[in-house]
């Protein structure tokens, strides 16, 4: 328990409390929540929870803060639960909605119990207000023996308390969070046999809302992400049938409490772009519009350029992002709609280049992980629980918030835990009976038995995060631990993987043995994880990335990390070409969000199918918006240095456009960038660092002195809130 | 995770199908259930929840069975919670209440999602029933990849499922279960100052009812278990308040749903004798009563005498038991009406003795053991864990349920993981910052520090049930490793603590020097778990046990032991005159319960204070009812030598009694004995054994032949149903 005291110690020198809001145990609101948003899965009309173990929130906890009050001060007191108040360890009469807290020094506990929604405090006095400052337990182990004599609760394992800015009035019951919505009408609808097909002119996401409902029959109501898919009513995806009387429907499930005279609005809500609606004679409805539901998100990164497809992929894969955006990062909106690691750690990336909501990110992380005990890898996927620990120093680089850090490094520990109870005598991972090896889905053979190299690499960055994450918990004993267990498996990489004649990784070991198969993956890995020399990411870049021969990736997922790394090699005039190929051609396919999978070989209803299923794609798909984050991250070329933006880099590319613009949002602030070929200009309302930039002749700056270094590179200090402007050839 | 295939396979062989009953995750019921038990208790007018982890059922369960019809069978399914049904793997339509499986062999599953109370499900058909027979997870891992090929899930950990004969038709729903109630009339209503004063004739408990009730006002209600606690509003340690209006009370925590026109029932039961009413003027009701809650037992076991006072002990005993076996084996039904492991361990003992109601312990060991990670003792206290190991071999002993120990068995592991993790140096317990070393309400000094001899007797004892425990589920690898951890310590108990000048065990040991204090706790331990050589017991015998100058036990929870040492060395006489001090001294003192703590040397208004409060004594403690136990197992001598009473042990003493006759229950029968000074008459419906006696010339049976033993013992096997009636001096 040693790491405890130390959380502690780090919590009261370094917390900033937040402003005031309706109180709960770290990730337990958000892993109920997660419970209700993942259990909206359905697959033609069938519930579709998880399989992996569905945590919840401790039923019990103890909410407690110590006061000094120069006056009497009346506190107000909402309270999810049944509850306790005791002042100075006395308990008090029943459950007050209001309470006098006298002058002077005091302990206030309140104990709550919930068995079906968090415990969830709000409190609100003229000092005394719930926010992060409070402490919360679910064990507190306080009792009195024979004599009245306390306990030694200095073991208590004690957390701050987490809450969401959303829920800073006392009515504003966290279990009654709901996303907004508006209505949205459709664009067309048109006769087709047997029923009308209705068209709301994109992917969009909500709950159908019929107009006039009358009668009495069945409605049944087929949802299509595409044209084909709903008017396929025996294999489209998602379904729903409405048994209608009068303006009311009866059917359990659906019964809704958005209804009035005028319309009916149904509690499910579902992924469309189509439907199609076939109906008893009995029953009729006058029009059927939507509720878009949705995450209101302040769009606070931007990308334009000369080249009006790079801008439209920005803005699909913006609205990708929207569309997936939710309580939590989801996958896709259609199918899944679940927290899946592997596809979140991708949207928290293209997030920072976007809304920069540090909120979902951390609702995300919370969730994925769950509870202890670790029964299953994050979602049962050997990989995914690899992504699960990287996102957390990401997330700490780029919002430079150590607080949440010190939170959720109890269940990084146990996590690791788990990882390290299954590892073979080398030290390495190979998926066990249970476990699934996800890497990608592939369009040929990936062997996923032995010692993947892809697995390796991720396990080495994981265990590296932990001692990172150990370090910013000031926690020596467990750091010294994870970097020696990082420091040892990083030396096996390359003995155990590289192939010196094909200049690559290879894709595993099988009993001790390196294979002969060449797979992208821990090549990429590598390259931007700098695991390589020089010389070794040069050659992959040939020999791998832009070797042919290699099998091609087919999921915007992996392409993702593919064009990561040619960029980190500085190729982005290649990674601009293909990024107008793929994420163009699904444009040119008629895409109004990214697909889950795209292979540009196939044609036409191909493109829908998956999973053995003619509609089983999805074709909105969060992983699917990665332009978002390389056009910010390697085009505008803005990253953190320092955690929080603190420091900066700005290597601008423009890798073939004539000129592009764009705007990184910063947890304060925003660099705003502009470059042709001739300028460069650059505004930092937060954080400085350093403008890298190649130039033929010595470039010339508005303010600050600029640095010549290798070749043709410059570099210029941006620090102030005024615009820099570079001039360069 | 290799005792789980250990217990797959043994629950397929040894497990015989219970019952239709509804069905859910094992313990998960019982878990949920003790928090809404658990959470009942107040403290003058507070909400009083425990102060360790309150664990909850997993809120998303699968239920599975595989089936082979003849036939094509219409199931009738009844859910507690949101589901989904899948026949051999594929996703059925909706939430159906009625499905059709077709004929053949087949895979039925059902997943439900439940967040406030547990996943429960009742499936009815011809063939197709929910009982034991089928399997459950919290986490199933099924799922397919791309080419739609599903998991391996051969290392899912599956259990068999779990349910009460209780829930046996579809509208038994688990989550309204209630314990039974009867309307009792109140003995006497006395005028007192300021109010009435209400007898309801013996300690009670349950629910105030309220006849007539009218008016607008208040109602202030002081409940007492004894007069003087009714009558101190300041100081009773619980009460009411009521806000009437008209035949209602508007307090949204005394709500009831028991009341009409003639009649308003509180929704807070409470443990009394006597009440006092005080109220406003304009408020005003007719007659007061009580709804008697109680859980209907059948009580099969039963002990007469000659000896009235010792009748009526036994008959007090088992009437605290009533009051005190409720949805579980809880401590008081005033105060703490908790589940605690150290008292709970006496009533399951006393049970066997009374009620044999299985379900009730098994209950019990669920709640008191919750889910993993274990993150304190039980109850926070370091004996009470090791009690709660105990229990389960008792369990198993008295009931032969040998299903249960592998159904228990991963949290007895996990438990066992959490005290071996708290070991020191030595290999022994002591008390660490956070866990509670309680030992005994003690009158006296009693150090706590360092390594208690208690704790290590006790600790001894569990890894032994450990290793016995691994042998019933054949878990050969954890039963060659407790035992020899057991074997280990138990080598070191007496070099660490038996004082050879004292003849005793010392109480405890501080930086490895033993101490010179004496207590009785380890000793009178050592006596009945055989840890000692045939000297040592008797030289403890004489050195504590009968010595006046070791600190006396004034609880009957320790006096239970204390006694239970002596019946052990054959000090029956001696054993009857202590009950009749003790327990009579009780009796004499008015209780019509047996009470949490005894002293023969306190007077008056002396015997209702405890903890530093007036009224803080329970007057209704199951722990008080030891009477039940000692005169069932040392006086009618029955106990079972194999699990389930297949072989028992009748080794009758009247200890100064003249006749005796009682019953004990087994698990499908009885074992009735009768003995006065010339005759012992036994009859055993169920299992055989040895009846042993002594008798001064040869002795005569009806049946059977009879054996010498050494000295004048003789014994007798019985086999067979009908009397055997042994003629004896």
């Amino acid at each position: 328990m040693k790491h405890t005291i130390f959380l502690l110690l780090l919590m009261s020198l370094t917390q900033l409390s937040q402003a005031q809001t309706w109180i709960w145990y770290p990730g337990d609101y958000e892993i109920w929540l997660a419970n209700q948003m993942n259990n909206r899965r359905t697959e033609r009309g069938a519930f579709f929870p998880h399989f992996w173990k569905m945590d919840s929130h401790y039923v019990l906890v103890e909410f407690s803060k110590k006061v000094d009050l120069a006056t009497d001060e009346e506190i107000e007191i909402a309270v999810e639960g049944k509850f306790n108040i005791k002042l100075d360890g006395k308990l008090q009469f029943g459950m007050p909605k209001k309470f006098i807290v006298p002058a002077g020094k005091h302990s206030l506990n309140i104990k709550v119990w919930n068995q079906a929604t968090p415990p969830c405090i709000f409190v609100n006095g003229k000092n005394i207000k719930t926010d992060s400052s409070w402490k919360v337990t679910y064990e507190d182990k306080e009792w009195i023996d024979e004599s009245g004599k306390a306990s030694d609760t200095s073991a208590t394992i004690y957390m701050a308390a987490e809450g969401w800015a959303d829920f800073n009035t006392a009515d504003k019951l966290p279990s009654k969070y709901k996303l907004a919505t508006e209505e949205h009408k459709a664009v067309s609808v048109t006769a087709v046999p047997g029923g009308q097909l209705i068209d709301f002119g994109k992917e969009t996401f909500g709950y159908l809302r019929f107009h006039l409902l009358s009668g009495k029959g069945k409605i049944n109501i087929y949802y299509g992400e595409s044209k084909e898919e709903a008017l396929d009513t025996k294999y489209c995806e998602t379904l729903d049938q409405l048994t209608v009387v009068g303006n009311n429907v009866t059917d359990e499930a659906l019964a809704s409490t958005s209804k009035n005279e005028h319309f009916y609005t149904l509690a499910n809500s579902k992924a469309f772009r189509y439907v199609y609606i076939t109906k008893d004679a009995g029953v009729d409805f006058k029009e059927l519009s939507m509720l878009y539901e949705f995450k209101p998100e302040n769009q606070r990164g931007s990308f334009r350029c000369n080249d009006d497809e790079v801008n439209k992929m920005w803005e699909v894969g913006a609205y990708t992002m929207q569309l997936t955006t939710r309580e939590f990062f989801i996958d896709g909106i259609k199918r899944d709609r679940w927290t899946w690691s592997g596809d979140a750690y991708q949207s928290y990336l293209m997030n920072y280049y976007l809304s920069f909501d540090e909120q979902t990110v951390r609702n995300t992380i919370w969730a994925l992980r769950g509870k202890d005990p670790v029964t299953s890898h994050t979602n049962t996927i050997l990989d995914y629980t690899f992504f699960w620990f990287l996102s957390i120093y990401d997330y700490y680089m780029y919002t430079g918030d150590q607080h949440f850090i010190s939170q959720v490094y109890p269940r990084m520990q146990s996590m690791m835990d788990y990882v390290l109870g299954r590892t073979n005598q080398d030290g390495m991972v190979e998926g066990l009976t249970g476990d699934w090896v996800f890497v990608d889905w592939a369009d040929g053979f990936m062997d996923k038995h032995g010692e993947l190299s892809f697995e390796q690499v991720l396990f080495t960055k994981s265990l590296e995060t932990m001692a990172l994450c150990a370090k910013l918990t000031n926690n020596a004993e467990d750091q010294s631990k994870y970097e020696k267990i990082s420091v040892d498996l990083r030396a096996k990489l390359l003995p155990a993987f590289w192939n010196e004649t094909k200049k690559a990784l290879v894709h595993n070991r099988l009993n001790g043995m390196p294979q002969e198969q060449i797979t992208r993956y821990a090549n990429m890995f590598a390259v931007f994880f700098n695991y390589l020399s020089p010389e070794q990411k040069q050659e992959i870049k040939n020999s791998v990335l832009l070797n042919d021969s290699v099998m091609k990736i087919s999921t915007p997922y992996m392409r993702f990390y593919e064009l990561e790394a040619l960029c980190a090699l500085g190729e982005q005039k290649q990674v601009m070409k293909e990024m107008k190929d793929y994420w163009g051609g699904m444009i040119r396919e008629g895409a109004t969000s990214f697909w889950e999978k795209y292979n540009p070989e196939d044609k036409g209803v191909q493109h829908l199918a998956m999973y053995g299923r003619p509609y089983g794609k999805s074709l909105c798909h969060a992983w699917g918006a990665s332009p978002i984050y390389l056009l910010g991250k390697y085009y505008l070329g803005i990253q953190p240095m320092k955690a929080g933006f603190k420091e900066f880099s700005i290597n601008p590319t423009l890798g073939g456009l004539k000129w592009m613009q764009g705007t990184v949002p910063t947890p304060n602030g925003e660099i705003k960038l502009f470059m042709d070929t001739k300028t460069i200009k650059v505004t930092a309302t937060e954080g400085k660092g350093y403008l890298t930039f190649t130039s033929k002749s010595k470039p010339k700056a508005s303010k600050g002195m600029i640095e010549k270094l290798d070749g043709n590179k410059y570099r210029l200090m941006v620090d102030g809130k005024e615009e820099v402007v570079v001039r360069y050839r």
